[in-house]
C-alpha cells in the first residue's frame, strides 16, 4: 500500500518544478481547470460540470483552488494549498479576475472551456494567454517513482485479466463480442481498476478494424480475436493511472495465413521493445517496428502509429509517430502496439505499456505474447 | 417513425434562424466544436477526441464542417453542408484560420477547448471572440415540433420504466441500491433509450441526499426510496434527446412522518404544474412550488432549484431558479422537480419533464405520482 504521505510529497515536488517552469518561461499565472494537470499538481479531480473549479498558481508560491462551495468538502488538505470557495450567485470570474488582472502572461490548460476562458480574458485584458498544457507536458512526460509504481500496479492488474483469458476463464467461443467486452470490463474492476476506460473485442473480420466497437457478432471457430482493454487504477482516494494492453488470440484454429502474419507482428513488437532507445525521435521509434513489418511485405496493413504516452491520461506525450520529431527521453512511459490488419479477413495487434530509461525499454506488462488458441 | 427528411428540414430551418441571429448581432463567423449546438444545427455529433471537428457558419450562407478525414465518412449528407476534411500532418488551425482571418466578431461554442481556441485566436488577431452558446441559447430554448416529439418519445420510454417499477417488475426490496440502479438502466435501454445518462437510487437515509451515488446498501422494509433516472433517446442516426424523471416510493410501509411530507411535496409539484405560466421569471416559477413547501414548514429542506431546461442537453436553458430573472417563454421544455430532504432520515422528490406554452404547462411524463408502496 502506498501511503498518502508519498503522494503528498510527489504533489509538492511537482508544484515546485512547475513553479520553476513558470519562472523560466516568464509566466505570471498558471490556471488549470478540467485538465489532468490538476490531479497531477494537487491530487484533486474536478467535477466536469458547469460550475468552474480552477487552480491558480504563480511563481511566488501561491497555490489556490477556486472551487464551488458545495464541492469544497471533496478536497483533501495539502500543505500550502489554499481553498477559495465560491457560492451560487457569486461570479467566480470576478474572483479569479482579481488574481490575474495584473498578469502579463497567463498559461491555461488545454481542456479549459471557451465558456470560461473568454470571461477570464475579459478580466485580464493586458495579458497574453498561452497553453499551460504545453508548458507542463515536458514535466508530466517524466514520470516520478510514484507514477511508475502506479503504472506498474495498473499494468499488472490488466495482465491478470489477460491471464484469465489465456486460461479460458473468460470464455469467448460462441459468445457475442459485446458480452465478452462486458465480462472483460468486470474482470478489470475485480482486479482492482476503479473504472473501465474501453474494451475492444474484434472477432473474425472485425479484428481488422483497429478501433472496433463490440457488436452482437458471435465469436466462432477459426476467428482471429483482438482484445484491447484498459482502465483507471487508483490507490485510496488518489487520482488513478491508466492501463492499456492488447493481446490477439485465435479461436479453435488459426485462419489461413494468420500464423505467418502473427509471427511478423510478434517479431516487430519484440524488436521494438529491444531496440527503442533514449534519444530516438518519435518518428524513428515508430520506424523501428514499422521496418520489420514493411520488410515482411505487410507495410500497407500497419495503418496507425506505434504508440502513445500514458499516465494520468490514456493518451499523452510522448507519441511514437511519423509526425513527431521530438526525441524520446529517459523516464517516460508509453505503449508499443504494432498491428497488421487485412481488411475483410483478420487483424492482429500486440500492445504493452513500457518504461524507457538509459538501459532501454522495460515492459510493465508481462502476460504471454505468443499466439494462444482459445 | 420520424423520417430523415423531417430532421433535415429542422436542421435547415435552425441554420436559417442562426444566420439571422448572426446578422442581427453583427457576428461575422460562428464556430462550433464540442457543443450540442453542432447536432442542433447539422445533426452530427463530433467525436470528443484530440482531433478538432469544427463547424464554420457565416451570415452569407456558408455552412462548412472541418473534420478529421478518418471521421468524415460518419457525416450524413445535408443540403448545403460542405465537408472540409483535414489529414494527419495538416494543421487544422491554418485551415480554419484562412476562413476567419478577416473576421471582426467571431462567436464560438462554450464547450470549445482552450487548446483549440488559443490557436484560432492566433489566426484571427483582429477579431473579438464572444460566446456562440449565449448567441444561440434563445433559439435552442424554443423547441420546434420535431424536438417536442423527440422529448415526448423519451419521456414515454422513461414512463414505461416507472410503470415497471410500480408493478413490481423491477424488484427493489432486499436488494442493493446499485443492483437496482443497473436494472433501471437496462430497462431504460430496453424501452428504447440509446444510452443511460444516470440512475440515482437513494434508499432509507440515502434518499435525503439529492444526488446520491447508488451504494451496496440493502433496500429494506420501512425505507423511503427516491429513483431518479434518465437517458438519451434517438431515432435512426439522428442526435438523441434526454429523458429525466423522479418518482419516490416506500418499501413495505412508510416511515413515521413520511406520508405527511409526501403529501406536501405532491401538492407543491401539482400546484407548480398547474400554475407556472409564460412570462413568469425563473425565480417566480421556482417560488410557485417553494411557497407551498415553505408554508407547510418544510422550506429549509427544499435545498435545490425547482427545475432545468432539457433537450439535446440534460441541463440547458431555461433554469427555474432563484438566481434566474429571465422570463419563461412559450415553446420551452423543462423539469419541475421539488424535493424535501430530512438529513439522516429520508427524502422525497417528484420530477416531470413539461412543455410550456400559452395554455400553461403540459407534462410529458404521465406515470403515477401518488405514493406507491412496493
Amino acid at each position: 500500500m502506498i501511503e498518502r504521505s508519498q503522494f503528498e510529497m510527489a504533489y509538492l515536488s511537482r508544484q515546485e518544478r512547475a513553479r520553476q517552469r513558470l519562472q523560466e518561461d516568464g509566466v505570471d499565472a498558471l490556471l488549470v481547470t478540467l485538465g489532468r494537470e490538476l490531479p497531477w499538481l494537487i491530487g484533486y479531480e474536478a467535477m466536469p460540470l458547469e460550475r468552474i473549479t480552477c487552480l491558480y498558481m504563480d511563481a511566488n508560491g501561491a497555490v489556490r483552488l477556486i472551487i464551488p462551495k458545495l464541492e469544497a468538502p471533496r478536497v483533501r488538505p495539502l500543505p500550502g494549498l489554499e481553498l477559495v470557495p465560491w457560492t451560487d450567485g457569486e461570479d467566480p470570474f470576478v474572483l479569479l479576475g482579481s488574481m490575474i488582472s495584473d498578469a502579463k502572461v497567463i498559461a491555461i490548460d488545454d481542456r479549459c472551456m471557451a465558456g470560461w476562458l473568454l470571461p477570464l480574458m475579459g478580466h485580464a485584458t493586458r495579458a497574453s494567454f498561452r497553453s499551460g498544457t504545453s508548458l507542463l507536458n515536458p514535466l508530466r512526460r517524466q514520470k516520478d517513482a510514484l507514477e511508475i509504481e502506479m503504472l506498474e500496479l495498473a499494468a499488472s492488474a490488466a495482465d491478470r485479466v489477460a491471464e484469465r483469458l489465456n486460461r479460458g476463464e473468460i470464455p469467448v467461443a460462441l459468445r457475442q463480442e459485446r458480452d465478452v467486452a462486458r465480462e472483460i470490463g468486470e474482470a478489470l474492476c475485480e482486479e482492482g481498476h476503479a473504472k473501465v476506460n474501453f474494451t475492444i473485442v474484434g472477432s473474425g473480420p472485425n479484428s481488422a478494424s483497429p478501433h472496433h466497437d463490440p457488436t452482437t457478432r458471435i465469436i466462432s471457430h477459426g476467428d482471429a480475436l483482438v482484445l484491447d482493454f484498459g482502465g483507471t487504477y487508483s490507490v485510496g482516494e488518489e487520482p488513478g493511472y491508466c492501463s492499456d494492453m492488447t493481446r490477439t488470440f485465435v479461436v479453435g484454429e488459426a485462419p489461413e495465413g494468420f500464423d505467418g502474419l502473427y509471427e511478423v507482428l510478434l517479431n516487430a513488437q519484440t524488436y521494438a521493445r529491444e531496440n527503442i532507445r533514449v534519444g530516438m525521435s518519435g518518428n524513428e521509434a515508430d520506424q523501428v517496428a514499422r521496418k520489420v513489418i514493411v520488410d515482411s511485405g505487410f507495410g500497407e496493413y500497419f495503418v496507425h502509429r506505434l504508440g502513445h504516452g500514458i499516465g494520468l491520461d490514456e493518451h499523452e506525450d510522448p507519441y511514437l509517430s511519423s509526425d513527431n520529431p521530438a526525441l524520446l527521453e529517459a523516464g517516460t512511459t508509453f505503449s508499443i502496439e504494432p498491428g497488421i490488419y487485412i481488411p475483410g479477413r483478420y487483424g492482429a495487434r500486440i500492445e504493452d505499456i513500457v518504461y524507457l530509461d538509459d538501459d532501454g525499454v522495460r515492459s510493465l506488462n508481462q502476460a504471454e505474447r505468443e499466439l494462444i488458441v482459445l
